[in-house]
């Protein structure tokens, strides 16, 4: 099977052996013969992916394609929460669908570097969610066995990538949602620093710190389409003038120190295989010349809780407002429930809420500063369906538990897949560094994942050939 | 009357002419000589002052002392919403009185650099207020025409200044408070960027961008201050680690451009003397090497609005809280019914609040690009005290016009007497720079408040002279 990461599609590209024309059609056969999968939303249309994919080789021929354009000739998805001109956009609820009139600003960048859009994915709705399940029209399955989860809320954009239907994948991630389903989906999650790729043209979650992460099945590649498309824009007003400013190359400090929460915070839910995967992924960081240093979790774990028990949960009724207002029985009965919360906070509560996560920030500062990256489970353990709909809110809390607090607290982060289990499914840990300090994630993320020994996605490509130099 | 400024005690101390015991008793014998005028809520006994004054001169000689402590044996004041441990604070409402349990950061950095509290002063209620005559128990008047209000809120800290009572003095500043007291009191109002000096111990009004402004006779006087007690304060959660760490000596370009209001932006209220003194005054900065640019005064104007007509306001609710609901009876008429309005907003319009200010930031600092500074009347006009009480809310919101942006937008100012009218009432101009350029006001309105040809305050002595180096 054709690995569509970057170097092989460039490596093809620049030898005469692939076209973008040719790949694409290879997506197209892929996805069809997937069949109905719940992965899209929306598809563009065959004969428009060909049509630009054949514009692009008009304008640029394959052979100097990826000199000239980074992201020359790969296919993409994004999820349905991200505005493309003249597609509708659901953000996982039919009733809310709409064309949109404006393109994210990502998808303009990641087009002008040379990407080639694929589609829509499915996602929990309005992004609410860390699950998969939470999406009216049917959801899409775990790769690697169907009666598990696939993670959320970006569940499509995981599966875009780990099946092999796309190079690299836009979602969003307020709470985790860039990192849990790269775990469940055996793919890189990269959750960049807030403010650094633009979130103009998505429909937001928590304005104040909604990210675009990108799944790719190396650390090198999500690198590479975040080097691509980060920068300053006008257009989103929480983005960093410094976006596009700092170094963001590989930074592989032979020895490191990595935080780990005291033994009282870590929490696998019962599960002793998850546990028993994240001491052993531990223990290649030792070997890798890591030093692990212990770090309060409390100041993450109570920041992590406010996304969803606190007024900073009523910045999800601003984008929402309309809607919720007349057509709130159209929503998902779980994501209704979980919003409706939201209704009885006041404007002194949301001020009060935004000095604890100033407070909190303090604090996480002073345990950011005892390591040079935070090495945490991605979740603690991975789910069946059924559990799920069984006890949908409290299950979603769980595998939140680590990756809450990364965006308000404004620090970067990668899921980085770790190991499969005897049973088949796969692990992932996290690793999570201050803002700005994606040269240090992809450096270490990027070692630990290359010699990982794993296959990519669901690939069976092993990863290792991925990393090697074009 | 022996001027209270730096240069002029430091030297006297030097030469050993004064002792800080010998200001200590001046400062005393002033402030009894004025009698009951409304400045004070609470002043430090003068035995207690005395024994400061002396146990300073036992540590360090006065001879010495100015090149030890760098506000060596200089008395100052204390808005009464700043926190002293032992003493009460009442923020100008008797019934919320209460003994505080610490002390303000920024006093205790004061202290700890060698100089002497005398007293809290008066202020519009909670901070409420541009025009100093919300204060139930009796106002100070203005030092020019007892007629005419001293500004606000930082009322009595302005003329505790201006009158020659201390050396500089503390208020605070969310809207304004710490410049417009300076114009109508003839002193400097230096509002430093949000999060360089500490405000932890403060009662909070917008606690998002309160700030501390320094009262004194010049600008270099009032930079001094800053400088020694400006710093990361771990003790407040919106302070900024860069705080002390960036450069704040004077920046005097010999050609700079100045940003005013387009024509139609400009207003003074139907006060043809004040439009003709901010004309004057723009004259002399072009004689001083400055170019005149206009700017764009739309998005300040309207980010200024939204601090007393949007859900922005109920950020006052914060820290007043538990006596608003228990105790509104006791508040100030006028400063009940600005505050009561905050009430009716939700969680979700304080976040489209949020986001409203940094859609305005962006549009504010393109303005901010075409120009080194803006150079605005630090009010409209100056009213009298029965047109304010015939109009408390309307004509409090006028003397805002110029000033109300400035935190909200992170920005930092410095208001400076300009020039008298010819009834005898000051006139003042602000300077308004970026974030953490304090320098380039310092040089600025540093070398145009010594050209000014003015006294200092209400005290006769030529501001020229005390520019002059020590």
């Amino acid at each position: 099977m054709l690995s569509l990461d970057i170097n092989t599609l460039h490596r093809g590209y620049r030898d005469g052996t692939l076209t973008p024309e040719a790949v694409v059609t290879e997506v197209y056969r892929r996805i069809a013969a997937r069949g109905d999968d719940h992965v899209w939303l929306h598809l563009v249309p065959e004969v428009d992916a060909l049509a630009a994919a054949r514009d692009l080789q008009a304008r640029v021929p394959p052979r100097r394609g990826p000199d000239v354009l980074s992201l020359y000739g790969l296919p993409f998805s994004v999820k349905d929460n991200l505005h493309v001109a003249g597609m509708p956009t659901t953000a996982g609820c039919p009733a809310f669908s709409h064309i949109a009139e404006q393109t994210a600003t990502a998808i303009v960048r990641a087009c002008d570097g040379g990407a080639i859009l694929v589609g829509k994915t499915n996602m929990d709705q309005f992004a609410n969610g860390l699950v998969g399940v939470r999406s009216p029209t049917g959801f899409p399955v775990n790769l690697f066995n169907p009666e598990y989860i696939p993670g959320g809320s970006s569940s499509g954009a995981g599966i875009s990538v780990g099946a092999g239907l796309v190079s690299f994948a836009f979602g969003s991630d307020t709470g985790g949602s860039g990192r849990v389903p790269g775990a469940m989906c055996n793919v890189v999650g990269l959750k960049p620093t807030p403010g650094v790729i633009s979130v103009a043209g998505f429909f937001y979650a928590n304005r104040s710190f909604d990210v675009c992460p990108v799944f790719a099945l190396t650390v090198e590649d999500a690198c590479r389409v975040f080097e691509a498309v980060r920068g300053f824009d006008p257009a989103d007003d929480y983005s960093l003038v410094e976006a596009a400013a700092y170094d963001i190359s590989p930074r592989q400090p032979e020895h490191f120190l990595f935080g780990v929460p005291a033994a009282a915070d870590l929490t696998f839910f019962g599960d002793r295989v998850h546990e028993r995967q994240y001491a052993q992924a531990l223990e290649r960081l030792e070997a890798m010349g890591g030093r692990k240093v212990e770090i309060d979790f409390a100041p993450f774990r109570e920041a992590g809780r406010m996304l969803f028990d606190s007024p900073v949960l009523a910045e999800r009724l601003v984008d929402l407002a309309g809607f919720f207002e007349s057509r709130a029985q159209d929503m998902h009965h779980t994501t209704y429930a979980v919003t409706t919360k939201a209704l009885g906070y006041s404007a002194a509560d949301a001020y009060k809420a935004q000095y604890q996560l100033r407070r909190l920030k303090r604090r996480v500062d002073v345990e950011m500063d005892k390591c040079d990256v935070l090495v945490l489970p991605t979740t603690g353990t991975i789910y069946r369906i059924a559990e799920v709909e069984a006890d949908p809110i409290t299950l979603n809390a769980n595998n939140g538990y680590y990756t809450y607090f990364a965006n308000p607290m404004q620090l970067s982060a990668v899921s980085v897949p770790a190991s499969f289990r005897g049973d088949g499914l796969p692990f992932a840990i996290c690793f999570v560094a201050g803002a700005m300090e994606e040269g240090l994630l992809r450096g270490l993320a990027g070692r630990f994942h290359a010699l990982s020994g794993l296959p990519a996605g669901a690939t069976g490509v092993p990863v290792a050939s991925l990393y090697a130099a074009v």
